[in-house]
């Protein structure tokens, strides 16, 4: 008996959307699921107790971090990644292929894996397939992501179709040197925006059956359409019987077109990321708290959130990124990513209701219109 | 029927220590108290449902700090600061009398009052007996501080006393411009280290009859002994029916030191400040938690502590602190503040049972111990 188990509850009648969820034995996710990002065993500034309150079912964190600080053996001895964090529900990691190409200085790619220098104190580290799947496998993460070979875009066919091959040749060798039980390994579609190449990937893929399929080497530069074409056209060859998770994206409305497309499950940092920089979402859009017109605005970010942060009122919030308070970024993550559960406990209840594309086209209309003065 | 009651419901049979409390229209506060320090509306870091947990009674804010930003006008517009930062229970405001003497620019202090320039875009701006009482009566406090006038130590007794004449006078006039009845008023003792000055200073004041006294001006360069010496001569003179408030001070066993001469309440930003320089306040002492001693350490700061830090593993949060983690600093002032607060109940605890110099005795010896490895 599988310890990782998906089960896709219900299709939207008008569109691809799905409502699902996997279970762990950390407990179970419900899909669609968006992942806040812990990179380095924290979500900046939240505190865990705080985190829960969003409504996140799951959290990311990064392996290239870790594995640099404090390192994974550290986290093993220690427990573990949730141990060492103090999040019980479920984790996922990534495998380190998208630092590498983001991140990391001086990487150098070979069929045997990566060569690079930490970006921290430019130490000489390699890291192959079967290091990838080791590293996660003492962090302890519920999902484990395939080792991946990312490269820019735009590219020449050649190179996106030589980083797609590999890519396919590494997944199975994480396969292979995969033991956890008690950790799902997921594989990442890579190919560019060469959908045929996609499409090879994607089905290369499926044949080894892995439990959870992701689509990477998106939002690095090409057009939000682009995107959502290449979505619609990868999604197409991936299998129906499996979470299907697009990688590091995004913005709410590229949540929503992933879920029009049949996307399962995201990871992004820009709840966070904006949050830091005063920025909030919000169904009327977004909201810049530096803004001098909420200097005396006694309403909440949103009436009808729950969070801490709309507990306070705009004013407060503006006061504490103005007064470069630690409270204004703090606020305003919990705020971002409470927005997106939000979000998303919508999308669920939308497509178990199939009506998913009237709630994507009232959150587009009510986007559009801006925050109301 | 005053709206602010003081209550001594015991002296400590071995020494000057007291169990007391007060009512405010906001609740009571059990004393001997310590009041975290939330400058310009937040406690550095911390959200309001985890500075509630910390066990705090009373939170301080910043008269200095708030007229410039928001300005109190912005404050008082929003409902007042209780509204403004989401804390519903009693608040005290000081009176900006140590800030024009320690942090505004070119400060020129008359009989009539102080005239500076804002440390924050060097803006004149002036500051008299009865502006000081009306910015506090818009900010809504529970308590206000008198606008008292502090000098560096050491000083010529000539200088010390016309400060300390002057304070009394100021008193006088804070006294006559004061209105809200739902707001206490308490006068600050100056007299630098001259302890006749002092004397006089708490006889002059205690003949105005406010419903609560501080102690000003110390913490500002002299000895710790000499400190102690001071409160010690200091407190004599002052009313025993009336609250007692050591100013800006300090260390755990500086709190100790004024509980054992008779004071009630107290304020410092230590916890806060150590905190986000990774400096643990523990029974056991001070840990520094970037120290490579805890890279590995399972064991959580201190075992019997409830705060969420404590949740964690030193090894976690040392990691924080050198990974620049936002949640490092975050944590240790909520551990820190826990500390100063689970030390005032003990104390509070002692003094009931007439064991309070015992209690002084196991804290310093503990402290002297060591963290145990």
């Amino acid at each position: 008996m599988a310890l990782f188990e998906y089960r896709l509850a219900h299709k939207d009648a008008n569109s691809r959307a799905r409502r699902g969820s996997f279970e762990t034995t950390r407990g179970v996710v419900e899909l669609p699921t968006f992942m806040p990002v812990g990179t380095r065993g924290s979500v900046k500034g939240v505190e865990i107790g705080l985190l829960e309150e969003t409504g996140s079912q799951i959290v990311l964190g990064n392996t290239y971090h870790l594995m640099l600080r404090p390192g994974e053996e550290v986290v093993r001895e220690l427990g573990g990644l949730h141990r060492f964090c103090g999040w019980k529900k479920p984790m996922l990691t990534d495998s380190g292929g998208f630092q590498l190409f983001s991140l990391a200085k001086l990487t150098k790619i070979s069929e045997e894996g990566a060569v690079f220098r930490s970006h921290i104190d430019g130490r000489k580290i390699s890291l192959t397939p079967e290091r990838a799947v080791e590293i996660q496998e003492a962090l302890g993460s519920d999902i484990a992501m395939a080792f991946d070979h990312v490269i820019a875009l735009p590219n020449v066919r050649r190179a996106v179709q030589d980083a797609m091959e590999r890519t396919v040749r590494w997944a199975l060798r994480c396969k292979k040197a995969h033991v956890r039980d008690d950790q799902a390994q997921f594989a990442i579609v890579q190919g560019g925006l060469e959908y045929d190449l996609r499409a090879q990937c994607a089905k290369e893929l499926a044949d080894m059956d892995f439990p959870g399929y992701a689509i990477g080497g998106l939002s690095v530069g090409e057009t939000p359409e682009e995107m959502y074409d290449c979505i619609e056209a990868t999604v197409e060859h991936m299998p129906e019987t499996k979470p299907r998770y697009l990688m590091g994206v995004g913005r709410p409305e590229d949540l929503l077109e992933g879920i029009l497309r049949g996307v399962d499950m995201f990871d992004c940092v820009m709840p966070s990321r904006n949050g830091r920089n005063a920025m909030a979402f919000t169904s009327y859009g977004p909201m810049r708290l530096r803004n001098a017109r909420y200097e005396r605005d006694p309403r909440p970010l949103e009436e009808d959130c729950p969070c801490p942060a709309c507990r306070r009122s705009r004013a407060y919030i503006r006061h504490l990124f103005i007064a470069e308070e630690m409270l204004g970024p703090i606020l305003l993550t919990i705020h971002n990513i409470t927005y997106y559960q939000r979000l998303m406990a919508g999308a669920r209840r939308a497509i178990e209701e199939d009506r998913y594309v009237d709630f994507y086209r009232e959150c587009f209309a009510k986007w559009a219109m801006g925050t109301p003065d």
